[in-house]
C-alpha cells in the first residue's frame, strides 16, 4: 500500500467563533487511522468564498485525500462548492435522487420548497455521489489532479453516516487497504511522562513499527503501540514483541490495557480476591469514593465511606481520638493512620484508606498546602502502610492528585 | 482599531490520531471573539518538523497573529520551538527563572532531574516569556515580521491561565482595543434550555447589540449577554437594561453570575445564615461532598459526611433504623429522611441532606434505574422536604443530575 498523505478541512464560521469545537476532524482521524491512512493536517476556515478557496490550494499542493466537511447546505454562506469549483473548473449538476428527495420531504411536511433547498442537490458532474441516509445534502467524492477530494455535510451524523456508508468501503476498495492496523494503550502509573520516556528512549528512538507514542494526564501516561501488519495476528505478534521489551523496563509501572483505569483494576483486584473497602475523606472530600462508584460493580466491594471534613467529624464521626489529634494534629501520619483503622472498623472492609492534608489556598495547622497523608490499612493483617507526600497545583489539582495516588498505593499494595 | 487577522495552530500528533479534539481552538477563538479580534484560519499538524514549518510559513504569510498551542514540553518531540527557529532564525536561551521553578519542583518531589527537563526553560532571545502559574514551560510572546506570534503549553489548564493572565491583558493594550466588550453570563437551574429559550423568544429574535446566547449544561442553563461600546460604563448600561428585561421572565430559575456554581452559591448562602450542612450520599457516592468541597471556604460551613453504599453502613455507620430499612427498603422517601436527619445530628450541622436511589446499570429493591430520592432536613426546625425524581441517562448521568438537583433544591430552600 502507497503512504497516503490525508489532510481534514472543516469549512463553517461558527468553528471559527469558538461556538463548537471540531468534533468531526477528531472522528474522522480516529477512523482513517484505524485504516492506516495518515492525516497530516486538519484546517479550519469560515463561509469566506476566498479563505476557502486559499486553504483547499494549499491542501490540494501538499495532501493526496482531503476531507472537507460543512458548507453544503441550502443558505447563502454555504459555499464549499463554490471554492472547490473555482479552483477546479468543475461543472455542476442537481442531482436527480436528491431533488425527488427534497421534493418527498416537503411535500410530507405540508411545506412550500423554496429555491435555495435546490442548491442542496448540486453534485460535481464527474463526482461519485454519496447519498445521505440521515440528511439531505449527498457527499461527494471528486478526482482532481490525481488527489481525491470527499465533501461531506458538516452535520456529526450525517457525516458519520456518510463515512461509515460509503467512504470507508470506497477507501478500503480503492486504496487496497490490505494492510491491517492494530493498536494497544499500555497504562502506567507512579512514574512521569518524561521519566517513562527517558527509560525507553531507546525503544523510542528507533520506533517505526510499531510505533510508540506516549500520552500524559493527570497522574498517570499511555502508551500507545500501533502496527501496521498483513494480518490482524501479525500486527498483535508486532505489538506483543514490543510490549515485552517496554515492560522488561517499566513494567514495575504498568497497571493495564485500553480503556481500563487505576480504580476499575482496583475495583477488580479487590473483587478477584473477595475483599472490600472503606474510605475516610478529609481533604479529598469525598472524591476518592465518588470516582470508586463511578465503576459497574462498585457496590460488590466498595462498604461505603465517611467523608470527615471537620475535626468534630474526624472525632465524634469516625472515633478519631482526641489524644492523636491534640499530639500530632488532623494532618499528621498518625491521624491519617487512625483514620485508615477507624472507617475499616466501622464498615467491617478488608481495607481502609484514608486522605488527610491540606488542599489550600491556605496553609493549615501549620502545614504547607499540598502536604498530604494517604494510609491504608489491612483488617486481615492489621499492617498499616501510611505515606506522605507533597502536591504541586491548585485545590483541585491537589485533590485530583492526592486521589489517584490512593488509587496508585491500593493497586501496589493488592498486587504484590 | 485595525482589524487583526488572528490564526490558531494546535502542535500535537494526538490530535491528528483524533486522540483528542482541539478545544483549545474553540476555547482561544470564543476569547478573540469577545475581544472583538477576528479568528480567520485554525490549523492543526503533528509533531513533525517540516510539516510544522509549512504550516508556520502560510501562518506567517497571511495572519497578523498567530498563537501556537502545544509542543513546548520535554519530550523530544516536542519541536514548536525548533521550527518557529528554523523559519525566523531567532536564537534560544534558557529562561532562569523556568530552570530555577523546574529544579525547586524536581527537588520537592524528590525525584531526579532529567536532561530533557531543561528544554521546557528554553525561550527566544527576545520573547517577552509569559509565566505559568499552572505548569513548567512558559509561554511566550515574539515579533518576527511585523507579525505576532504567540506561543503557549498544549494542556489546557496551563494554556487558559497564560491567556488570561498575560495574553488577553497584553491584547488589550498593545493592539488599542478601544472597542469595549462587556460580556456577563446569567446563570439558571430548574429550568431546560428550550423552556427558558421559549420565555424569551421575543428578546432572542430581537437581539443585536447585547447578544444574548443560551448555553445549556448537566441540569443547569447559562444565558451570555455580550455588549459592544465605547466605554466600559456605556457597555454595562446596555448589558443591565437587557437583564432587567430576561430577569422580569425568567428570574424564577436565575440563581448567579458568571464563574459562579450552584454549590458555590449554596455555601454562600449557608455562610452569610451562619449555617451548616452534612451530607449522607448513597448512590452518589460521595459526589455531593466531593462537589462542595471544590469550593474555597467550604470547611466553614461543610461539616462532612458519610457515603452510605451499603445497607450495612446505613444502619451501622448513620444509624438508619432496620424497621424503616425493612418496610420501605432503602430506596424510600422514608430511608432518605431518616438519613438526612441522621446525619445532620451525627455532623451537628444546621442542615442534613440525603441521596438515595438506583444509578443502576440494573434495578434494585424492585426500582427502577433513575428512581431518586432527595431529602433535607433542618434540625433548627425539624422539618423535612423529601422530593422524589425520576432521572434518565447512564450510571454517571444519573448520578451527576442527582448531586445538581440537590444543590437546587436546597438553593431554593435557602433563598426563600
Amino acid at each position: 500500500m502507497r503512504a497516503y498523505k490525508a489532510e481534514i478541512i472543516a469549512v463553517g464560521t461558527e468553528l471559527l467563533l469558538g461556538q463548537i469545537a471540531n468534533t468531526n476532524a477528531q472522528w474522522l482521524s480516529k477512523k482513517l487511522a484505524d485504516y492506516g491512512i495518515g492525516v497530516y493536517f486538519h484546517g479550519v476556515v469560515g463561509d469566506n468564498l476566498d479563505r476557502a478557496k486559499s486553504l483547499f490550494t494549499h491542501a490540494g499542493e501538499r495532501s493526496d485525500i482531503i476531507f472537507v466537511t460543512g458548507g453544503l447546505g441550502p443558505t447563502d454562506d454555504d459555499l464549499t462548492r463554490e471554492a472547490f469549483q473555482s479552483i477546479s473548473n468543475k461543472k455542476m449538476v442537481e442531482d436527480n435522487e436528491t431533488i425527488k428527495k427534497i421534493e418527498r420531504y416537503f411535500h410530507k411536511s405540508n411545506r412550500q420548497m423554496t429555491p435555495n433547498n435546490r442548491k442542496q442537490s448540486l453534485v460535481f458532474e464527474d463526482a461519485q455521489v454519496l447519498a445521505n441516509s440521515a440528511g439531505m445534502a449527498p457527499g461527494m467524492i471528486v478526482e482532481h489532479n490525481q488527489k481525491i477530494w470527499i465533501f461531506m455535510p458538516g452535520v456529526p451524523r450525517e457525516m458519520k453516516a456518510i463515512m461509515t456508508e460509503h467512504v470507508l468501503p470506497y477507501l478500503q476498495k480503492e486504496l487496497q487497504l490490505n494492510e491491517v492496523i492494530e493498536s494497544r494503550m499500555l497504562r502506567f502509573i507512579g512514574v512521569g511522562e518524561s521519566q517513562l520516556e527517558h527509560e525507553l528512549k531507546d525503544l523510542i528512538e528507533k520506533q517505526q513499527n510499531p510505533t510508540i507514542a506516549p500520552l500524559a494526564s493527570e497522574g498517570e501516561v499511555g502508551l500507545r503501540l500501533t502496527a501496521k501488519a498483513s494480518s490482524k495476528k501479525e500486527a498483535n505478534d508486532l505489538i506483543n514483541h514490543i510490549e515485552k521489551q517496554v515492560l522488561d523496563k517499566v513494567g514495575a509501572f504498568f497497571y493495564g490495557y485500553d480503556e481500563t483505569s487505576i480504580s476499575k483494576q482496583v475495583l477488580n483486584l479487590l473483587k478477584n480476591n473477595n475483599m472490600t473497602i472503606a474510605a475516610a475523606e478529609s481533604l479529598t472530600g469525598g472524591k476518592f469514593s465518588s470516582d470508586f462508584v463511578t465503576n459497574n460493580g462498585a457496590s460488590e466491594v466498595f462498604m461505603g465511606g465517611v467523608v470527615c471534613y471537620s475535626i468534630k467529624a474526624k472525632q465524634d464521626v469516625l472515633d478519631v481520638s482526641s489524644n492523636v489529634i491534640e499530639k500530632f494534629g488532623t494532618i499528621s501520619r498518625e491521624c491519617a493512620e487512625e483514620m485508615a483503622v477507624k472507617v475499616s472498623g466501622k464498615h467491617a472492609s478488608t481495607f481502609g484508606i484514608s486522605f488527610t492534608g491540606v488542599a489550600g489556598p491556605d496553609p493549615s495547622e501549620g502545614k504547607e498546602v499540598g502536604s498530604v497523608f494517604i494510609s491504608v490499612y489491612n483488617r486481615l493483617t492489621g499492617e498499616s502502610i501510611t505515606k506522605a507526600y507533597h502536591f504541586h497545583g491548585d485545590r483541585n489539582a491537589i485533590r485530583n492528585r492526592t486521589v489517584k495516588k490512593g488509587f496508585e498505593l491500593l493497586h501496589n499494595i493488592l498486587n504484590q
